[in-house]
């Protein structure tokens, strides 16, 4: 029986996967906005009937594709070691997965006329946050909560304003912009009596 | 002559104007992709043949759009005064007009799966970065040219990035945040002797 179930669970994982890698293509494609259930039903070859015994909306669809991407970045930032290694990703606009970068992109877009997708890109970005100041609690422990809360704050400004930044043309010398990132996310986390 | 040539003029001036607002409700609404002229002469009350007088194409209109957001953020710029103001606006998140941000997000997603419109926001952007290096130049004459290039490229991703965040609910204390860029800003345009 326990076996029936997991075979089971495993066909509807798989299945989950293809449509989130066909809801993917289509909202790069075409927008959130303007991909219907049908186009992504075509995408995945399925009947919209199937997608819906997968996903009872589009919302539901992206609330599980954004998930995923902040997932990944969890797992990205646990293994993020020192600040001169995250200073050289930023210089040189290597920072996030930018397929992951251009979706949310389309979320962020949407999130500003959807409540719902916005609710979704809150409560991520919440985890995403709570994530990143825990990992500081460890690696810096001589700031205070307030301290490190700024401190994330400034690192997801940096992090988010470079993928961004990321369809335009780089027109400064990335090793200057390292140097200039190095320093100061060395000064944002020194200890607070040199403050 | 003269003057039936201006008042032609100005009608054509305030008839672009009406469709820009337009263009920009019905970007705000259904996302850039999904607009079409359509719904856009509608939102105008003009015809789609009118529409097409004044601007052959969406990417023509879209085009005209972010001009004038650039020429607003060009005017903009040339009215900051010192970094404690910017430092000031970057840690309340009052950084852009809000929804000239969320029509950047919308071109942004455009752009990246359509060619033309990423032409548009690069020539945009490089219009705004040079006016920034030329604004510099005159503020702070002992940077080369490649540090100047370096400081905007680092103080747009601190303004581009704080705008993307809007959209999230801020979890850090401004006033902590306001010391941490104020003490950036200044480091980055600190004589280079001291470096």
């Amino acid at each position: 029986m326990n076996k029936q179930r997991e075979a089971r669970d495993a066909r509807h994982r798989t299945r989950q996967d293809e449509i989130i890698a066909a809801a993917r293509r289509c909202f790069r494609q075409s927008g959130f906005h303007a991909a219907s259930m049908a186009q992504l039903a075509s995408a995945a070859s399925l009947s919209v009937g199937q997608i819906y015994r997968y996903f009872p909306s589009k919302d539901a669809l992206i609330e599980e594709m954004v998930t995923r991407i902040v997932d990944s970045r969890v797992a990205a930032m646990s293994e993020q070691t020192d600040a001169s290694h995250l200073a050289d990703m930023i210089a040189r606009r290597d920072t996030l997965n930018e397929e992951d970068e251009m979706l949310m992109l389309e979320v962020a877009a949407e999130a500003s006329r959807n409540p719902r997708v916005a609710e979704i890109l809150q409560t991520a970005e919440t985890r995403l946050f709570h994530n990143a100041c825990e990992k500081m609690r460890v690696d810096y422990p001589h700031l205070s909560d307030a301290q490190r809360a700024a401190c994330v704050e400034v690192l997801a400004v940096l992090v988010e304003g470079t993928a961004f930044r990321r369809l335009t043309t780089q027109k400064a010398s990335a090793d200057l912009l390292h140097t200039l990132y190095k320093q100061m996310i060395h000064d944002l986390v020194k200890p607070s009596e040199d403050k």
